[in-house]
């Protein structure tokens, strides 16, 4: 597979390149979830942050808002099916890194 | 797997947070190549562009760069075994969006 600069895989490569992105699809394998819980699974992301990249997978088509008429209100996130196609990619690459990531020299 | 903000496949993200990091290290998969060769297979790189990417994934320890004496003399880069174990993943990724590309909206 040719991977030119203006090619379909550069589409993977710059969904990846917010990294809050990969992190947050992998957040959300086990199910719908509370951006109050993901923060806390996820640890050092603020809730502007989480929130700008929850409205961005949600563009993307990768996650979808449920809203629950109750009080307070309830929001939660669920990846939809495009979503969960990416967990295998990124299960790939933390792998990887697992395996790796003392070898790599972060500079 | 916990993706944690802080943790190591945090790395891996990073690492292709730079899109030219995969695109570059998917290029030199068959072997050495010299940047020029290199510019042609990516398109759509700028000269600048390449040479720092190269430089940071020599930083990194995927790539490696080999000079040769010769008139005029002539430098290749080749991926270090580091670099190639990350084709795998590379290729899990370019597979995702080469059969996912059309549904991401890419805003």
């Amino acid at each position: 597979m040719e991977y030119l600069a203006d090619c379909r895989a550069r589409l993977a490569f710059d969904l990846l390149a917010n990294t809050w992105n990969g992190v947050v699809v992998w957040a959300l394998r086990h199910g719908p979830q509370r951006p109050v819980t993901l923060r806390k699974r996820i640890g050092g992301i603020s809730a502007k942050v989480l929130n700008e990249t929850l409205r961005r997978l949600e563009d993307s088509g990768l996650v979808v808002r449920q809203a629950y008429r109750e009080a307070p209100p309830r929001v939660e996130y669920r990846l939809t099916r495009l979503g969960e196609s990416l967990l295998g990619p990124l299960e790939t690459l933390g792998t990887w890194a697992e395996t790796h990531g003392d070898e790599v020299v972060v500079r």
